[in-house]
């Protein structure tokens, strides 16, 4: 990383802190969504439980990052670099409380799901899961290593995560059609597949902010071809 | 306000022009989303055509209002109430940006959804329309006076929003259940339904923003008691 080359060793440790606070939160919150959808696909209503249980902990993790940033902010008036990281890390923190919330809410699903003996149809969620997971587990790698090409891979996978969506919602609303008594629970899966779409989203989002930091470029609302362009 | 107090002038007039520029963007997001509703709600095509035209305009503001905070804090090293009030903007306009993807995908429906010649149900998103805008307008309104009490105020309509949004799915439910060939076009409005359920959780956002930048106290996931206690 870049902490080397401040004057102040303090500083160093002060960035170096939250930057790891902030890894936890990711790995935390990673987590949080396997257990949430383990929980949704096995049935598993104590791990669901523990789930929603354990909500508060991301929740207080976001509250602490940032009024450490806060902090830091005023404290050591950081400029350029140091101060981008500062901004890449509010905002990723936002996004991945975000994803907690994701996995707080296929949880409850997973409480309030009938069991599969009611079930007349099977849709797997599991690969629009596999993927969600694939995504977050490899964004929070690319900004462990603040890597702007890894994050430029990551945020291209989203189209896949949208096409896979897609085909599950397809067929859910085939479910439906085929036997109206199941709607109120078939829409339940396509409320949590929804939510698992959208993490992917949020995947991008700390995409962005990565090579924001990195590059100094707000890549926001580009799309993957300017990306490609800022990072030459 | 509080901007007199600064020993440079210089510091208030930017302090000034970036608050400006967030109720700038408010008052365009508040446009999309009520262009988007009408949109739908009386199948004017170009309208929803003109909010997918917009949403640059609002991606570009929160962009440059980002970059104007981040130039301020490297260059004026503001501290406390001020260093709140840029934080508290910097979160705002996030959520504001989102509102304005929310109107975008409501325009997205509306030009895709059938004319009501074609539809075999009638469910009216009316109101619960009126109560996003409602509370979207409200709580631009605290921000614009940074008045406390007037945010812990629409943070409660959240509940009467929730209600409404589902007593509409609850509806929605029905004509599905009554005629399957319907699925596709009411899962369009269902979307839309929560889509603007969740602007309401977006305004709830900013309203704990303006709590913290007044009272220096961060009131995310406490719920209402908590922000009733905190203004205390």
């Amino acid at each position: 990383m870049h902490f080397g080359r401040h004057i102040s060793g303090q500083f160093n440790v002060e960035l170096e802190s939250i930057r790891t606070h902030v890894l936890t939160m990711g790995g935390l919150v990673e987590q949080q969504l396997s257990y949430a959808i383990q929980a949704l696909n096995k049935e598993d209503v104590e791990l669901a439980r523990k789930v929603v249980r354990d909500d508060h902990k991301v929740n207080a993790m976001e509250v602490s990052i940032d009024d450490a940033c806060t902090r830091i902010i005023a404290k050591r008036q950081p400029t350029a670099k140091d101060l981008r990281l500062i901004m890449a890390i509010i905002k990723t923190i936002t996004d991945l409380e975000r994803i907690g919330d994701v996995a707080t809410r296929i949880a409850r699903v997973a409480i309030e799901s009938p069991s599969s003996k009611e079930r007349q149809f099977q849709v797997s969620l599991e690969p629009l899961c596999r993927q969600a997971i694939q995504m977050l587990h490899q964004v929070l790698d690319a900004f462990a290593r603040m890597d702007v090409e890894a994050a430029a891979e990551v945020h291209k996978l989203d189209d896949k995560l949208d096409a896979e969506y897609e085909a599950v919602v397809r067929q859910l609303m085939t479910y439906m059609m085929e036997d109206p008594k199941n709607i109120p629970h078939i829409l339940q899966v396509m409320w949590s597949a929804r939510a698992i779409e959208r993490v992917g989203d949020r995947c991008q989002n700390i995409c962005e902010y990565i090579i924001y930091f990195v590059k100094g470029k707000d890549v926001r609302h580009l799309g993957d071809q300017s990306i490609d362009d800022a990072l030459k």
